[in-house]
């Protein structure tokens, strides 16, 4: 009987350490500071002295210079794959030094966003919706001995405030004050029917292998009625020039076309997407992605 | 008494916890995705959401794109120095949508291998021995709610059954049927004595440095007796092609040779590899690493 | 009563197994191998084959090779920001195969670092201070069946003891016999003023950035009393020669220059840095970092 209780006891102090305030002691970094100096490891420096329980992830550490466009994709790609409760932690930050508020924002979903408002969370406030959206009170919420410096934020502010809050050092509460439920958002072609053409546009590209992943949602897609087989005519533009226009079959996978021929799929995040079967589709039109990129598809 | 009754107690809940079936919790992670996107970060986090325990570990993202032959290698070279019950994922996925089957390799040694199994298992099922090959079952081991996708294997079967296997959820008849214990294998040059010169197989280069690998275990060398300062003839071709032909001393230090000079020696493999010391061998000759790349040495 | 008991029992257990010996689990690695490999994977292998409650760390793997220069400036860059206890295995060692010296610092920070002595503890020896300097006696502190090579000490001796030291299963004496407390050192222009001008090393760049960072500390700087805005005069040298003179405000934010513009800032390290407002300095002007890069600054 003392020893039911004394396991139980411990569990309800394991428990408590672990489950404070719904974070889960989970805190995934992105940056574009890439891995060849010594930044992103400060960060996980002064997150591990705050406590040695947390767990640290990473994103990409490869997000092009000061590109917050790419930043928003990321985040927009990945966070919903990480359980609730999970802390990023995202520093593209080309206004350092200016009036970028840094927040925090608990999503719908539960998880938490720390990263300067400028343009980060355009996509991930709309997916997720915003539950909460506080400023960080650097007053209480910066390491100690670090008010001299303003130029690394992502160490001294966003690591150390994301990792206290993973934690459960403080509450989401604590953060700082409440601000209006609004992000900084960066214009961009939102997925829309118009006729028998969609529009959307080209958040990314899948790097590695060249393919255009697009904005445009296959409930969208399936409004046109596309069958396996298909003819799709897909015409892409940078701030309304056309850069590539033509047709490609729709399939459900690669090996449908020949090598280095043309294809439409929908991908792992069910979205419209072209690429060459063991190609690079991007490479060879010299495409790239980001707010400017628009496309338009229809069936022939 | 009491006291230590309890201590048993808990331990042997930690040992429940921790030691199901021969899994040790660990997953490595391979891919050919780079880490410029969120690709490994997804996979990562469908793993933390099947069990916040796990710890996750990289092997490497930078197999080039659709290389089976070397993410083959890859594994040789890492999964004996990791403990036996460690669980690696290897995803490098040139046949995506076609009907390659998922599986799971345990080795003698006790490993597990969740991979396609499309050539990637062809040095590993040979050094370290088949145990039992298994079938993903993609009816139970298939992320909930991923079923209409059909292009993130990685994340969606190979990630989310690594976890599950790692963290004991499933066991590894649970992963699906047995398999005959065959794997694809990729037909290469293996390392054999013919007359006084042995041949082999380029499988790898020590990439960072441009040193090249062969497959010519140390213990098949030392059939020629060779001594430390002995020259070693090389010949290396490319499909039969002669593409470097040379002399050099064999050695167990680079510091043995004048700077920018060649030298053979045995590597941390115990395999028979050149280099140039303090140079790039590989790109000084043109010269490359696969299945296609073999090797001829003898003593002079 | 008898609960509370066994729970003090069971944190003096927890304790016992977590903080033996001021080391604290954690291991932090560097080396210049890249990710392209296994390399790397193997050496954690062997960690977490020495003990799976060990955490393990990235600093970065690409430092570029044989540069044990700049080995020095990121562990020098980076150790501190990490808790006390610490392990860093830096694994940067053009001298392979000779008669360096495998030694395990602890600095007075109560930090160790585990390397071949050959540069790499240049400048963390002098900011952290030594507390004693130990050589790694090989017939203990090798894995066992590696006596073999003679070519990957990355991972079998430094991951190794490394490892054994984070876990507790070898105390610091245990490393082997101490050395006198003195490192070998890279030579290279140390900040000091001169008149009016104070003379630096370009340590290193802000690799993704292309900044100019200096050794020359805010402290020093301001024996010159800038104001924010005032002309700050920069030359820079390679073995003595100009490679860059200029002129640019001193700031303490980017974008009080135009976009392309140079500007002279304290960066994150507090030190005096040079930067062009979004675009690269370094490449700008084909300057790099290293002991052979000097630097002199002086107020307009």
């Amino acid at each position: 009987m003392k020893t039911l209780r004394s396991i139980t006891c411990l569990f309800i102090l394991v428990l408590a350490a672990n489950l404070s305030f719904g974070q889960n002691k989970m805190v995934v970094y992105q940056t574009d500071f890439g891995l060849k100096d010594g930044a992103v490891s400060e960060m996980k420096g002064v997150a591990m002295e705050v406590s040695p329980d947390l767990k640290l992830f990473d994103l990409t550490h490869e997000i092009p210079a000061f590109n917050d466009w790419e930043a928003a994709y990321r985040l927009e790609q990945t966070v919903k794959y990480w359980p609730s409760g999970t802390v990023f932690v995202s520093v593209v930050d080309p206004g350092v030094g200016t009036s970028r508020k840094s927040v925090v924002l608990k999503t719908k979903s539960g998880h938490f966003i720390v990263t300067p408002d400028n343009g980060t969370l355009t996509l991930i406030a709309k997916s997720l919706g915003i539950a909460e959206l506080r400023e960080i009170d650097e007053s209480v919420n910066r390491r100690k001995g670090s008010e001299k410096s303003n130029t690394f934020h992502g160490r001294d502010v966003y690591s150390y405030t994301g990792a206290r809050l993973a934690a459960g050092v403080i509450t989401f509460e604590q953060v700082g004050p409440v601000l209006p439920p609004t992000v900084v958002s960066i214009p961009f072609q939102e997925a829309a029917l118009e006729g028998k053409t969609i529009k959307g546009n080209i958040p990314a590209l899948d790097v590695q292998y060249g393919n255009i992943w697009t904005n445009i949602p296959d409930t969208l897609f399936n409004q046109l009625k596309p069958k396996y087989g298909d003819m799709v005519h897909v015409v892409v533009s940078y701030k309304g020039q056309e850069k590539y226009t033509g047709d490609m079959p729709y399939t459900n996978t690669f090996g449908a076309v020949a090598q280095g021929k043309p294809l439409a799929y929908i991908n792992s995040l069910f979205q419209v997407s072209f690429a060459l079967n063991m190609g690079d589709f991007a490479k060879a039109y010299h495409l790239a992605s980001g707010a400017d990129w628009s496309v338009a598809v229809s069936l022939r």
